[in-house]
C-alpha cells in the first residue's frame, strides 16, 4: 500500500486556501484533515476535536517536549501546533493529509522527519485589493483588525518561494481544478507507488515463463 | 515567460507509448516533439524531419563530437540521437518538448546540462500476455523478431524506477488522462513560473501603496 502524503496549503487569509481545503475534503474523502491544537479559548460553537484540539498551556508545551507536535508556534500570545500521532496514523493506511497552516507551520513540517512526504502548495490572491476586499466582506471588523491582517497577509507572501507549487486563485474553480491536479500527479509519482515493485515483479516472472 | 520543460515518454515497445505522444500533441499543440537523428536508411513514405532527420554516420558522429546531440546510442547497428539545438529553441520560446525514447536517451538527458528541466514519465504495460499481443496484433512478424522484441522490452521495463513519475496503460483513456495531469502539475511548479516573481513584486507595490 502506498504511504499516505502531507500535503501542506498555505495562503494569506483571504486567498481561498479555506475553500479549496473543504472543497478537496469534499472531492476526496480518504483524504485526513489535520486538526490543530491550540491554547487559545474555544470561541461560541467551536467543538474540541473539529475546529481545534483545546488544550492548556501545560499541557501543550508536554506534547511538543515529548516530540508529540509536528510542528508549533506562537500567534498573537497562544500556541497552535499540528499533532503527530494522528498523521502518523493516517500515513500508514495509505490516506493523504491535508494541512492549513502558515509558513511556520509549512517550514517546520518540510524540515521534520516526514519532510519527504510533504507537497506544499502556496495559494496566492490575484491582487491586494482583492483580497482586502474578501477580508473586508466576510466580517464587520474594524480598521485596525483588517490593518493587521494585511501586515500578517503581507509576511505570509514573502515565503511564497518556499513552497512546491504555486497557484494564483483568480477563480475558484480553476484554482480548485489545480489543487486536485496536483495531488493527482503527485500520487503517480513512482517514489509514492510502493505497490509498482510488486508489479513490476509479476512482469518478470511472466516474461521468465514465457 | 516560463522555459519550456523536457517531457521523456519510456515504455516498452506496445505498451501504448506511441499513441499517448499522439494525443499528447493534439491535446496541446504548443507542445514541441523531438524528432530523432538516425544513420539507418528511411523506409518507404519515411519523410526527412518527420519520421527521423535522416544523416549520414559522419554527419551524425560529427554533431555528437560538437555536442549537437543532446543524447545518443547505438542500436542494432544504427545511430540514434535527439538534436539539442530545437530543443533549446522551444525552451526559450516557452514551450515544452516531448521525448519518445528508451531508457538510454532518458539517461542522458537527465544527466545533461538541461537535466534539471526534465520530467520523465514510464509507462508499464498492465500484463506481459497484454504486451506480447500488442505486438504481434500490430504486424505480421516473424516468432523470431517478436522473441526479439519482447527481449528488448524486458530490458527497458527494468529500468522503470529511473523515472519521476509511472503509469500503467490498462485504459488508454485513464493513462492519457493521467499523463496530461502530470504535465498540468509539474507546470504549476513554482521553480516552472518564474513569472511568478515580478507577479509578487507587483502585490507587494500594492501592498506598499495602500
Amino acid at each position: 500500500m502506498r504511504r499516505g502524503l502531507l500535503l501542506i496549503l498555505s495562503s494569506p487569509s483571504g486567498a481561498g486556501k479555506s475553500t479549496l481545503a473543504r472543497r478537496l475534503m469534499s472531492w476526496d474523502r480518504t483524504i485526513r484533515f489535520s486538526v490543530s491544537a491550540t491554547t487559545r479559548q474555544p470561541r461560541p460553537g467551536e467543538e474540541d476535536g473539529r475546529e481545534y484540539y483545546f488544550r492548556s498551556r501545560e499541557v501543550f508545551e508536554t506534547m511538543v517536549k515529548t516530540g508529540e507536535m509536528l510542528e508549533h508556534a506562537e500567534v498573537f500570545g497562544n500556541l497552535y501546533g499540528s499533532p503527530k500521532g494522528p498523521v502518523e496514523a493516517a500515513m500508514k493506511e495509505g490516506r493523504d493529509t491535508l494541512f492549513d497552516i502558515d509558513w511556520q507551520g509549512g517550514q517546520q513540517i518540510r524540515n521534520s522527519s516526514l519532510g519527504r512526504d510533504v507537497v506544499s502548495i502556496f495559494v496566492l490572491p490575484p491582487s491586494i485589493a482583492e483580497l482586502e476586499s474578501r477580508l473586508r466582506g466576510r466580517a464587520q471588523d474594524s480598521d485596525e483588525v483588517i490593518a493587521g491582517r494585511m501586515a500578517k497577509s503581507r509576511d505570509e507572501i514573502s515565503h511564497w518561494a518556499e513552497y512546491d507549487y504555486v497557484i494564483v486563485n483568480r477563480d475558484i474553480d480553476t484554482a480548485f481544478n489545480e489543487l486536485t491536479t496536483i495531488l493527482q500527479a503527485e500520487r503517480l509519482k513512482r517514489d509514492r507507488q510502493p505497490d509498482l515493485s510488486e508489479f513490476v515483479r509479476t512482469l518478470n516472472t511472466e516474461f521468465a515463463s514465457r
